[in-house]
């Protein structure tokens, strides 16, 4: 593809050689002729000398001699022109002879239904929506438009997807909540988990996640969300939108999470609180109790980052300071005892 | 149905009009018309004035208007009419023809097999158990009655499942175990992983959680016990009845946990040692020693939940203490020099 | 067997009578007739006289009345011992008919293909190579010889798995890496992660465990490297050969990991760090930062591991120290007034 046809279906400005073929992207130490490759920061501007890539997307004030694509946000663009240059591969529309689907189930024009996949009764499946083989949707799910899942996912009776959601391998969605009463000897009695999960648009969830029914309502996850693998998200938590959570993060049972959130990997929420929109919790984090919009907590338990950052900073010395604390009150004994 | 007849089916009072058509249960603050809601605790009992349930659970001291289900435990009397008022979908009883089931395997009266699910050599499934679709049950499998394997389930050969057990999606039940011996030159050399896993009645497994083989004799997870999402149990832990264990949380190698134990989630439990009965963990922690029964502990490396609050609550304040005491120690050369 | 000739086989020494028949191997304190155990330690050289085993693996130094096997090494002697004793069950060669082999797929000699594997359009399979039922290998992947893939496993698009890899139930490898770019209105836009997945050989990957192909280029797991269950591997992450990760760490994208490196369970490694060769972290430790190689840390974040256990000794007592520091304050003040 010229860049000049991939400037103008990115909606961007070319500066130098506008003629030039590329058609792969690349890392900037790795790029040969035809990659396309990107300047994340301005600090890595000096990589630009040495590059083998034939183009690179820049921010408008840096200087190179490469024919580039004008980008304030170049890592965007590289991602827009990346799905331009590595469209994904579709399977052919149609159901593969050995999928099992309900009678009931209505699937939308141009659906893929791999192989041993499994559509329970009442299914809709959106129009042109990927259902890998060895992909079960159990009764009455609604799946949107466009989606894929991938091979291995389960979705749990009743569950509801957006437009445009994508599911990593081996993912389970509306697999029954951790509920249980407890009786005076100790033992648990199941509590039915009868609500739903709801997925909204444009969200995608990573390989070996889990997202629980809800016990009652719904658990939700909103419109953009993208969760890596291995997130365990507890019964009828909601998500907002855009929020991003690591792998291995856990969020337990009726915690609310706001938008534009980041959870580091293998952080950890409890159950009935409440994350603030735009908080960033950084990796391994414990968050025992509710979260102010706006800030960024470390810790375990958590705490403000700076302070945690400060205290760990000190936490090493601490032999060190408990001996000159032992060195001081024998000092000071010493001058009452002379004085 | 009517309130007396699911009292009767409880066991218990009702106070206020016992003829009431109570349909599902609901949160108290969702509540409508038709719905049997609970109350957790006195402290909310300001909530009963303004919830539109048809019915509600409490404890027999608390006072309120609305047609009544008496409860020293609510909680646990809601857990028994949910069960009531929400019966589990049961699939139709019968093997489906897409279903491979090895001829030498016995089947109990009234199970379900569901699509592409494998029955392997010699397996015995009980009486009306439920194997959903895409379950893979390796030879030499035993499961008693009425269990319940979700769709994407793995039990490898020769593990044995009790009675009334549940697995969720994806949850793989006798892996190998991590077992390997290093050689002189730093390689590894597996070691093969001859035990089995057995799994006693009324447990329940979560979504993704593993639990492996022993390399041995046995790994071995307790009557009633309750495991939540992505759960690891390593090989050769034993753990006893009724301990719940939250996500993510994890047991290495050979490790004895107790009765009515509960973890909560991302808890990671040493290899080699014993966590007594009725131990509370906390969220988070890591245990790498033996744990005396009926304490609560905190914290990486874990102590005493006290001693582990009170130590968290100074340390954001380390800095400040560290500064306290350089100019303690400051004054106290100066006072020596002036002196 | 006879002794003498397992002897033969590992080429190892026997003492005592070399003609008794080793059926099995056992633990040492559940041992009995037929079973060979091994002494992992001479300080349980006293459980000797106790165990029923008929013949024991001992270091040359150990004296015993036992007919012995005599290994510098025992453990790793157990370990070839065990795999003569307890070969693997191999499922007959072959192609289940229900499988849905790709016309374009190439089969060794001698391989394995359970029911309802899938195998994609030129996948290579290596001779005898075991794909259990309900694996689903994606297009273009290449699988070496002598490998097993376990029920549940997902192979994502031109991967690439050496010799003698096996795969443990449910594991994903080659899932999408979490890459995502924002924008300035805080949504976020998917990165075509167009790299792939390279598994080299004698590789094991644990049950349930997520191995994410590469944005651009490779993720690889190196010769010889051990991957315990639930454990994640970001994108583009590279580890060395005969590493060991246990249960549920986690390695987030673009890390290097050293050779002969060991992570503990729940250990968190940040992204696009460097791990030397050799470093051993301790169980649920947090690594923000390179660690140079053969050293121990531990602790979140980590710190050299003496350090850290140095530190959290003295964690506990911090009230008691903060105390301590306002006696003295108070103590200097009283001096300084009267004086």
């Amino acid at each position: 593809m010229k860049l000049r046809d991939l400037a103008a279906r990115l909606g961007c400005t070319v500066r130098g050689d506008d003629g030039v073929d590329v058609l792969r992207v690349a890392g900037i130490d790795r790029a040969g002729a035809g990659d396309l490759t990107f300047l994340s920061s301005p600090r890595y501007a000096s990589h630009l000398g040495e590059t083998h890539a034939t183009a690179v997307i820049v921010p408008p004030d840096v200087e190179t001699t490469l024919p580039s694509l004008l980008a304030k946000n170049p890592y965007l663009c590289y991602a827009r022109a990346a799905q331009i240059l590595h469209p994904p591969r579709r399977p052919a529309p149609g159901v593969h002879p050995t999928a099992q689907v309900d009678a009931t189930a209505r699937l939308g024009e141009g659906v893929h239904v791999g192989a041993f996949a499994v559509i329970g009764a009442r299914v809709r499946l959106g129009a042109r929506s990927i259902v890998h083989s060895h992909v079960v949707v159990y009764e009455d799910v609604e799946i949107g438009d466009d989606c894929v899942l991938h091979s291995g996912v389960h979705v749990r009776e009743a569950s509801r997807l957006g437009h445009r959601v994508v599911v990593q391998n081996g993912a389970v969605i509306g697999g029954d909540g951790f509920g249980f009463a407890r009786s005076d000897d100790g033992e648990y009695e199941k509590i039915p988990q009868i609500g739903i999960v709801v997925i909204e648009d444009d969200v995608e969830i990573g390989a070996l996640t889990a997202v629980d029914r809800s016990s009652l309502h719904e658990t939700r996850i909103g419109r953009g969300t993208k969760l890596d693998n291995l997130v365990q998200i507890g019964h009828s938590v909601t998500v907002g939108a855009n929020t991003v959570m690591a792998a291995q993060a856990g969020v337990a049972g009726s915690t609310k999470i706001g938008s534009g959130v980041m959870l580091g990997g293998q952080v950890g929420i409890a159950g009935h609180i409440e994350i603030g929109d735009r908080v960033i919790v950084t990796a391994q984090s414990g968050i025992p109790n509710s979260v102010e919009p706006g800030t960024m907590v470390s810790g375990y338990p958590a705490v403000e980052n700076r302070a945690w950052l400060k205290a760990n900073a000190v936490f090493p010395r601490l032999p060190e300071l408990a001996r000159r604390l032992r060195a001081l009150e024998r000092r000071i004994e010493e001058l009452l005892n002379k004085g």
